[in-house]
C-alpha cells in the first residue's frame, strides 16, 4: 500500500530518463533537430492526437462519478478544440496543409502506441487507462521543464521549436500534469502490490512507445 | 438496401405510437399529470442522461471519422453542459435539491435502459450505438412536435410543464433530430437485410424500454 | 484493506438473504412452487445463460494471465457445452420445446441483469467483472445448499424441482463456488475502501436483480 | 453490394502478395531459414496467439447469434487446447523452455499487430473483428499451400521446419480457412461501399502487420 505516481516512473527508471532526455528532445531544445525529423513528429503527433481524442472518450464511458466525467470531457475537449487547432497550426507554418494531414499514412510507431493505450483502457478499468495515459500527458510537461533546466537548451527567435517548448512549459499543461499525478497519487494510495505490478507494467511499455515515437522522428519513418 | 430511418420505426409501429402518445406524454400536454410523477420522472432523467452522456462518449470512442469523432463531443457537451444544467434547474423549481440527486436510487427502468443502450454499443458498431439511442434524441423531438399538434394540449402558464414541451420543440433540438435522421438515413441506405434486421430489433427494443420510462414515472417507482 | 467475499454480503445483507430464502426458492423446495413460475423461470434463464456465457467470454478478454483466461474460457465452456444442453433437456421435460426457446421474447428482468453485469465488466476491468457475475455463481450454490439445511424442503421424486436442487448441490457446481471465493478472497485482500466501496454498489445491484429474477418467475411475466 | 473476401484481398493485392510470399516464408520452404530467426518467431507467435485467444474471446462476446457465439468458443479452445500445446511443443524442440516463454519480452511487432486487432474489434462490431483476424487465419493456410505449390519447397526430414508447414497445410486448418472464407462471403454480400471501404483498410493495416511480423523473424528483434 501506499504507492503514488513516482513509484511508477521508479520502477522504469531507465526507459523514463531515455523518454525525456532522448536526442530528438535534446535536438529540440538546442534548436539542432532536423527540420524533417520534426516534420515527421508534427504529422504523425497529428494522427496520434486522433487517437488519444478517443483514449479521452473512452475514459469519460469509464467514469464512475460525474466529475471524473467532467474531467475526462474536459481532456477530449482540449484536444478536439485546442491542441488539434494548434497542430493544423504548427503544421502550416512548416509547410503542411490539412490536405496533407488527412490523406497521412499512419506510421508504425504511431498505430502501436495509440492502439496499446487504447486496448489497456478496455482490457482493465479507468485507473489502467489513466496510466497508459500518464507518460503522455505527464511527460511532455515534465520534458518542457527539464528543457528549461538545461544550459544548453535556445530559447525565443533563435530556437526554430521554441513554440513546442512554449506549449508545453505552460501554465495550463502544467497544471494539468499536476491535477493528473493528483489523481493518480490519490487511486495508487490505495492499491496493493498485485494491481501496482499490473499497473507499472502497462507503465512502462507505454513509456517505452514513447521512445520509439521520438526515435521514429529521428529516423523520419512517419 | 435502400433503408432509412423511416423503416426502423415501420418495423415496431405499434410500439413507437404507445411511446410517442403515451398517457404519461398526453398528461404532460394538458398539464393534468400528477406532480409526483412529474418528479420521480425528472430524478430518474437526471441518472439516466448521466449513462446518455457516457453512451455518447462511447460513441466518440468509436468514431472512424474526425468529423463524428467532434459530432459525438458535441453531444457528450450539450448533455454535461447544457441539458444536465437546465435538470437541475428543473429539479430545483419541483423541490429536489442537488444533494437529493446525487443520493438517488437509481430506478430499474433507469438501469435497464441505460445499460441496454451501452452495451448494444460495446457489442456493435458506431450505427448500432446510434440506433439504440435514436429512440430517445429523435422520439422526445417527435413527441414535442406531436403534442403540439394535439388540440387538447395547453400551452403557456397554465400548463405547469410547459418547459418541458418547450425545450424540446426549440430549433436546437429539432435541429439535431433532423441531423441525426440525416446521418442515419445516409448509413442505412448502405445496408442489408441481415443488418437492417438485427438494428431494427436494438431499435424496437429500446423504444419498449422508453414505454417502460414512462409507466415508471406513472408508477412513481423511481 | 483486507476485505474478502464475505464482506460484500454483508453491505447488503438484506438483500442477501431476500435473494438466498426468496418464496421462489422456498416454493422449489417444498415443491409447491407454481409450475408456469418454474416454467416462466427456466425459459428465461436460458437467454440468461447464453449472456453469461458472452460475460465469461468478456472475462476471457479482460484476463492478463493464461491463468485467469484459461479459467474464464472453462466457465464459457461449462455455460455452452453443459449448462445450455442441460437446459434445454429441462425445458423439454417441462414441454418447452428447442423452437419455442429459439423464438422466446426476453423478460425485462432478464434484459436488465445481463445487460447490467456486461456493462460493468465494459466499464471496471475483471475483478468488477467477477464481482457482477458473483451473485450468480456463489449465489446458487448457496441456495443450494441452504435448501438441503431447511427442514420444509423436500427431495427426491416427491418434489418435481428436485431435478434443479440436485444441479446446483452437485460436487462441481459447489467446487466452482469455493474456486470463485478463493479468486475473488485473493484480490479483495489487497483492496483498499474507494476501491471496495465501488465493488460493492456492483454487488448489491446484481444482486437486488437476482431477486427481481425470482420475482419474475412468480409473477409469471417472464 | 456483392463484395467478397476476395475483395478484400484485391484492394491490397502488393501487401497481400508482399505477406504471403516473405522472404521468410520463401526460407521456411526451402528450409534455409536463419534458426535464430525462426526461434524469435517461435516465441513470439506464442505471445501472438495468447492476444488472439482474447480475441477470439471478445468475438465471443460480440456475438449475436447462439451459433457465431459457438465458433469463436471453439476458435478460443483450438488456441488454448491446442495450438498453445503445440507452440510449446515446438519451442522445446528449438530449445525454448516454458520458463523461457512466460518471461519472453513482447516484440513491438507483436504489440503492434495484437493491439490493433483488438482495438478494432471493440472499436466496431463482429465483421470488424473477424476482417481483423482474416489475415492470420486465412493467410496462414494460404502460404502453406503457395509453399507446396512452389518447386523450390522442400518436404520431410530434409527440411527442418517441415512440421511448420504440416500444421497450416493440415485439413483442419484448411477447413477453418474454407468456413471463415464462407462466413465473410455471406455478410460482406450484403455490405455498401462506405463499409466496405471501412474494412478493407483494416484488412490492409492487419496484412501489413503480417510482414512486419515475418520481418522480424528475420531481423531477428523478438
Amino acid at each position: 500500500m501506499g504507492y503514488c505516481f513516482k513509484d511508477l516512473t521508479a520502477t522504469c527508471q531507465e526507459d523514463w530518463r531515455r523518454y525525456i532526455e532522448h536526442d530528438f528532445v535534446r535536438a529540440l531544445g538546442t534548436g539542432t533537430l532536423d527540420q524533417n525529423a520534426f516534420r515527421c513528429y508534427l504529422q504523425q503527433d497529428y494522427l496520434f492526437l486522433i487517437h488519444f481524442a478517443r483514449a479521452y472518450a473512452l475514459a469519460a464511458y469509464k467514469s464512475r462519478t460525474l466529475s471524473d466525467l467532467r474531467q475526462a470531457k474536459a481532456g477530449l475537449s482540449t484536444i478536439l478544440d485546442t491542441e488539434l487547432e494548434l497542430h493544423i497550426g504548427f503544421c502550416r507554418e512548416w509547410g503542411i496543409s490539412e490536405t496533407d494531414l488527412a490523406a497521412l499514412p499512419e506510421a508504425r510507431e504511431t498505430l502501436a502506441y495509440t492502439r496499446y493505450v487504447l486496448e489497456a483502457g478496455h482490457r482493465g478499468d479507468l485507473l489502467d487507462l489513466h496510466v497508459a495515459l500518464a507518460p503522455c500527458l505527464i511527460g511532455y510537461a515534465e520534458i518542457a521543464a527539464w528543457l528549461n533546466e538545461q544550459p544548453t537548451t535556445v530559447r525565443g527567435a533563435a530556437n526554430p521549436f521554441d513554440a513546442w517548448i512554449t506549449l508545453y512549459e505552460g501554465p495550463e499543461f502544467q497544471q494539468a500534469m499536476l491535477d493528473e499525478i493528483a489523481w493518480l497519487d490519490a487511486r495508487l494510495a490505495e492499491v496493493g502490490p498485485r494491481r501496482f505490478q499490473e499497473l507499472s507494467q502497462t507503465f512502462s511499455e507505454a513509456t517505452r512507445l514513447e521512445v520509439d515515437f521520438w526515435q521514429m522522428g529521428l529516423d523520419q519513418r512517419g
